[in-house]
């Protein structure tokens, strides 16, 4: 090991830095056998399998017998350690959704998160045809709620090198007196990388065009994070003959003034809507400013006519939209159901430009069916969580044998030693 | 639009289907940018400022001077309305931090989040020379606790096309049923596209070599999330005279037989400790099986010894290790200034080593400093959280002026007319 005896400050950095992690380069071997995967399915993992790991596999999937053969086989010394390492597990698991994230073992050790703020976040702002004062609020709100020290905004300037003053004004309003005039691909990398004028920050926040989606995938390299990824906005509603196709019209009209890529589904059991809600948007789409940009997108959109209202919820939880709006009669009986989607909407007066600007929720979510697996930005994602632990001896003593099987059965000796060490010398 | 009526379930998937984002290949333009970006900062910004946007930039900060045309130039209506809309978006996300979750607005609206379990994720389990058994305790428990409908294993399968007895018997203890012995990148693949055999998952977790690890990668283009990026394994110890050390000894050996490419660093203001742990390393090194991994990661590892306690936690900090050990006397006294870390062990008797498999803290965390932005697994990593929002006509009388406003100035006339169209009709 290398000694580093009281270093000076501006050595810090590079003292801890880390080796550069050069990624070889198997995206393409990677993207092959993804192709491969996609194409034949299971004739390609025997393939690779084959080729990758030297065995031939008729089968994939376990079966009972071979669960039963394992059962026989794993020593019971190591069956109770770890069934007791899986009890500590699974209470300190389940205290996290309480809330109260911590566990006491009355033995001698406890376990707890704390929450604290990303410290250095850099919010992109887009600029163009449209002054997005809003992402502004969307994202500064919540960063200046968890705590964030510094909070700074990039976003590209004007013809006339200036940026839009909507923008600085609700940048000050939120509490953010950091603003940048750099946009693209270079405002992304100044953020990931740090220049002398723009900090490096921890995680980078906010939509942007193509340029700006793809340098924000590539900063996970430097270890920066991000928001999350970046799609086509999309509403899906659903509707009941209760709704009015007036209003669907509008709000399936505001989803499509986005961009030509934006996605609108309406779902509904009732097919004389699909006629009134044709008609209205005829009507409306002809008075609006961005006619042939909303035109383009209602061009891959989609009237869905199905059977049941339980098809019609299974088809929103298949789709997974960024924004679902229901205007339905019960909308309340229908929110346990909903499994996945990024902000829903009751009811025919919740329309979704209330959530992008001013009801209180957030307006920037996951697109591309990542609501999945995806929350939207909330106060959350500004902050992190850390796990903290106190064992005292006895916690040790009581807990020591079961890491030391634990360790040794997965050949980590040292993982062991560092527990032996310890009891040795209670 | 195009209309669809009583479509059979085996076309839904197809209906559903979202434009291909084939991502044009802007990765070499981004890479350019980013290097020059590194090397010549602030020059950088103006070169490309001058070549995307076509403006030449002196300097890129926002000066006060702008802030205060700013202010001048903003209309006193559209103040009024980023204020109101602010102070929504301001209640919604403070009661995030409460946990309570729900703001309700006496004016007729409400907004709220419900937590929902990620519906299907897709676990990998390392094969190799040691059976990762710990692994699966630390993804398949939190995936259970959070509700997760489906929960499968991948694990590649030995030459005798077998899976390792205790990685099976652990599996069924919490409760997986289904384990494919599939390794590898084609496991990664098969996960993400699904297969005959194998579903399609919303989330994958869980380490791998780099071939998973470059797998892993490339599942967001698939629209398939994935836990966090991965790293070498790390360990900061930070110790007082207090400190024991043959224990931090045997604690930074138990990291370094991880892998040759571990972190591992001690951090300490007492000169002396160095030499100690140094002799007893030396002697618990011999005795290791890992003896040869164990060395080579040595080699890169550091003790540093630093003037204060001040500047000990200000370095851990600024590392932001996946585990940090202190291993000081008033342990308690430094929890609330630790910022950035994955885990942290707190006191002499509080190895890592109990982290990794029995206390109940999760082992999967964020390595390479991603501890500054990113928290390790957790309950909430297998769940998502949707916002809903409820609006009364009374509400959205309330609300209207605000948004019309606000969306006329962003040039997003349909999102004003979805409101204008509703309040008409009040």
């Amino acid at each position: 090991m290398n000694k580093i005896l009281y270093p000076k400050k501006e050595d810090w950095a590079k003292i801890l830095e880390r080796p550069v992690n050069k990624g070889e380069d198997l995206e393409k071997v990677c993207q092959a056998v993804f192709d491969e995967v996609a194409r034949d399915g299971d004739e390609a993992l025997k393939k690779y399998t084959w080729y990758f790991d030297r065995v031939k596999m008729a089968d994939f999937e376990v079966t009972n017998e071979e669960f039963e053969v394992a059962d026989r086989e794993v020593a019971a010394d190591l069956k109770e350690a770890i069934g007791l390492a899986k009890e500590n597990i699974e209470r300190f698991h389940e205290v996290q959704l309480s809330g109260i994230n911590e566990y006491v073992n009355a033995n001698g050790f406890r376990c707890w998160q704390e929450a604290r703020a990303i410290e250095c976040v850099g919010l992109y702002v887009p600029g163009g045809s449209a002054p997005l004062f809003s992402t502004v609020l969307m994202l500064a709100i919540p960063a200046r709620i968890a705590g964030c020290r510094e909070v700074v905004i990039c976003t590209p300037p004007g013809e006339d090198g200036r940026v839009n003053p909507v923008i600085l004004w609700t940048a000050r309003l939120c509490g953010v007196s950091r603003v940048y005039k750099v946009g693209g691909i270079q405002a992304i990398a100044a953020l990931t990388l740090g220049t002398g004028t723009i900090p490096r920050v921890d995680k980078i926040f906010g939509p942007g065009n193509r340029f700006v989606t793809a340098a924000k995938q590539m900063v996970g390299r430097y270890g920066v994070a991000i928001d999350m990824p970046a799609g086509p906005s999309e509403l899906m509603i659903v509707a009941d003959g209760t709704a009015c196709p007036r209003f669907v019209a509008a709000d399936l009209l505001s989803q499509a003034e986005h961009g030509p890529d934006s996605q609108v589904v309406l779902v509904t059991c009732v097919e004389r809507l699909v006629e009134e809600v044709e008609r209205e948007l005829r009507e409306q789409l002809d008075r609006l400013p961005r006619k042939s940009i909303a035109e383009m997108a209602l061009k891959c959109s989609k009237y869905v006519v199905l059977n049941s209202r339980e098809e019609c919820v299974e088809m929103a939880n298949l789709y997974a939209p960024e924004h679902l709006m229901l205007c339905v009669e019960d909308y309340m009986a229908w929110v346990p159901r909903i499994r996945n989607a990024g902000s829903v909407f009751l009811g025919n007066y919740s329309t979704e430009s209330a959530g992008d600007y001013a009801s209180g929720t957030n307006h920037t979510l996951p697109t591309n069916g990542y609501a999945r697996a995806y929350s939207g930005v909330g106060v959350d994602s500004f902050m992190k969580k850390i796990s903290f632990q106190e064992i005292r001896p006895e916690g040790l003593a009581y807990l020591g044998k079961t890491i030391e099987i634990m360790a040794d059965n997965e050949n980590l000796t040292a993982h062991g030693n560092a527990v032996r060490v310890r009891v040795e010398s209670l």
